[in-house]
């Protein structure tokens, strides 16, 4: 048994985030699949993983990780040789990156999710969109998306010139939006629409996605 | 001049978060106000800082950071020999560190952060309470208070045998919420209850605190 496992599900967000970045590395892992339509999450052996029953639980040996950025900040460093960077030796450098994490995690993430909850994934459990948290988390999040188009005028990427942890941590919540007409407020900003396209193009990201597909 | 500089209001509370890790750690640095009454952060000279209009913003010479915790573990890593250390040198128990940093981000501060804004600032500013948003939030809080409850049974701070991080990023929730009937979410529990007692005490919490009476 690999001594890195993973316990998810490839439909959550949090999960797929922990996915890209084992798989930007390079590394093995058992991936332990908990159905969360069955209420597994919530169950005592995955409560045993993480008291809060949210997926994503990462082992490694005897460490036991939850909270999906947690988990992949210390994979970036555990790894550090392994695979793409994702994150940066100089400490200015990785301040910068830690902002853009934030921003990520503080800012895009709660617009984005809000939007997928309500308009994806509600009508899949029959209960009824709220057109007013949806209108709201659109305005939003557009005005998060032109600050992104200004600062990837500036850089290549969320945290520099070089694929990060900053720019990973966003791609399953951009997944999701692509297939709903929110896609505009991507693809009516050519630099934001531009930084889409190069990191969903990337293989350990086709990895994640295919394995939506089984 | 100090070459740190923390630009925010010590009503916010994530200014409040880089006071108590400047305080924490020793190091000197200028206050710069930002007038919030009068729109300051929404204007020009903040938004050249801070893109997205929020305070705090902290500059070390040349490097301009925004996101409160993504300052406060710069600094901790920056100054990691000076006054309290706040991160662990260990890889894994810095992951354990990592994880509750994110519980705190992620679970407990949208929580208490919605209370607080609905109950304390809402009436300040004329705006009405919405009810089902603070019994939602309420009902949140007590779930991940009784994670907190029983992790804080097993280590005597969130990370483990240590103040860190962690448990710092909480005080300034912490601070409003005992302000209001929802203190009781933390007096019904008596280990969260001594944690709370014991962070709260800190000297350097002291010192921030005291800049909301001027």
């Amino acid at each position: 048994m690999a001594p890195l496992a993973v316990h998810g599900s490839p439909f959550s967000t949090a999960t797929m985030r922990v996915l890209a970045t084992l798989y930007e590395k390079g590394l093995e892992f058992d991936f332990v699949p908990v159905d969360m339509s069955k209420g597994e999450h919530k169950q005592e052996a995955f409560l045993s993983l993480n008291p809060f029953g949210q997926v994503p639980a990462f082992k490694d040996g005897d460490l036991t990780l939850f909270e999906s950025r947690a988990i992949t900040i210390y994979i970036s460093h555990e790894h550090a040789e392994e695979g793409t960077p994702l994150i940066f030796r100089d400490s200015k450098k990785m301040a910068i990156l830690s902002v853009w994490k934030e921003v990520e995690s503080c800012q895009f993430d709660p617009a984005a999710s809000k939007i997928i909850w309500e308009t994806l994934f509600k009508p899949r459990f029959g209960m009824t969109t709220d057109e007013k948290v949806v209108q709201e988390s659109e305005a939003k999040l557009a005005q998060i998306l032109d600050v992104y188009e200004a600062r990837l005028s500036q850089s290549t990427y969320l945290a520099g010139e070089s694929f990060t942890l900053a720019d990973l941590h966003h791609l399953p919540t951009i997944h999701y939006l692509m297939g709903t007409p929110f896609k505009k407020l991507f693809d009516s900003r050519p630099v934001v629409s531009a930084w889409v396209r190069c990191i969903t193009d990337r293989p350990a990201w086709a990895k994640v996605t295919d394995m939506l597909k089984h």
